[in-house]
């Protein structure tokens, strides 16, 4: 008897243990962070920005990179040289370099201050790397196990179709019209239940290829892009086969065929 | 008349400036900042434990730094040694060591997985670091303008109510009713629009003295708090006396005192 719930134990972690050990989770992971640390790195950015900024009100850069590292190089204001600016933002340190020493309102922080900053503009740096180190891991594992559906879409989106499907197997087995609204579940629910408008698309208006289209057009190209993942999801989940270059001639066609 | 806007624009900047340079608005920052990390921190925690955690489930620590210092710094499940783990986990590393030993359903990462993870464990860390170094400014910064305040109660605390107030000035012009309200506006609204019970504290409920207590004792103490600390920041902000011990004095006798 003992024994025999030993094995059993034993076959059930081995069960879970290679249910795990599918890169699916992984990405599922993978994109939950991102897309996490994509919030927080703009609110740590944002913070920066204020704070520094009651310091050096002229100082703007679009870049959250480039500002991070600005802040946590620069020490007092009289130590600020022109090479020391071109040497992290590049063309355009001039205006940069001028804002940091005018006149106007800056104020040298005390030491403490100072520290504090630069300590929040080297988390948002590091936030940052994160984010391009996810980014990157996304893009190599989706190519992997999703050759045809990156091949059409971002590897970001495919990840978040993944994600919401819960698996590429499932991904594969759903139906076009649940996966053109995959992630619009809320908006669903609330058609169904208070009537309404119905959603046409959840995860895959991030397309750039869809959000740059009319309203009008939207719809129905979400509709042929959901159909064409489909039939790449379920080449990649069973019959292992690359047919990702046809179909998206396929797409290319349907997108452009005007009704 | 040129002359003249020219004066006028440079008053506007110097007085500005000068608003800008009470550290009243570095500390407000501050504890702004440190509430977001606290939030962030644990999120990118909780990611952390879950992605390792499909990888080592067995591992459980519950410091948050030893946790990510030990995912940042384990390689392969092979080159694991128990000297590695003493050195970041200290005492009961036997534990921790045999988890990530055990056979049961570790999976070895791909090298871009687990670089990814070690990076968000890198950037956790960061955030710790972060939160510590922001923490210790506001400590030092508003024991130097607050000196009876936070004397009286814990710095972080202080520096909450100091941005609610929007500055020193204003905290130690409010009644002491509405110092104990600070915080509360949400509930006091509700209390205005809809009837119902209106709050009894608001950030002063984050003081370990309150919170302990029981629910019948708390509205009045919060009450004496209230009050102390009005007439301590009435002293930080005008008089610039140090009478917090007599304070603190009058204080502790009048939470004692059962009614």
């Amino acid at each position: 008897m003992e024994e025999k719930r030993r094995r059993l134990l034993e076959r059930a972690r081995g069960r879970v243990s290679e249910a795990y050990s599918s890169p699916d989770h992984s990405i599922i992971q993978a994109i939950n962070a991102y897309k996490e640390i994509e919030k927080i790195e703009n609110i740590v950015y944002e913070r920066l920005e204020e704070w520094f900024g009651m310091h050096f009100p002229e100082v703007k850069l679009n870049s959250h990179e480039t500002f991070s590292k600005l802040i946590a190089n620069i020490k007092n204001k009289e130590d600020i040289t022109e090479e020391m600016i071109k040497d992290i933002t590049g063309d355009g340190y001039k205006k940069v370099y001028n804002a940091l020493k005018s006149e106007s309102h800056a104020i040298n922080f005390d030491e403490n201050e100072g520290g504090t900053i630069k300590t929040l503009a080297n988390t948002e740096l590091m936030l940052i790397e994160s984010q391009k180190s996810i980014e990157s891991y996304i893009e190599k594992a989706t190519k992997k196990i999703m050759p045809n559906v990156t091949y059409l879409i971002d590897c970001k989106i495919a990840a978040e179709l993944l994600s919401k499907a819960g698996s590429l197997e499932r991904l594969a087995s759903l139906p076009a019209s649940t996966v053109q609204l995959l992630g619009a579940e809320k908006a669903l629910f609330k058609h169904l239940k208070f009537g309404g408008k119905p959603p046409k698309y959840g995860v895959l208006f991030k397309l750039p290829q869809l959000s740059t289209l009319s309203k009008k057009d939207r719809g129905r190209v979400a509709r042929v892009y959901a159909t064409k993942i489909s039939i790449a999801a379920r080449a990649d989940a069973f019959s292992k086969r690359f047919i990702a270059d046809k179909l998206k001639e396929s797409l290319n066609s349907a997108v452009n065929k005007k009704r």
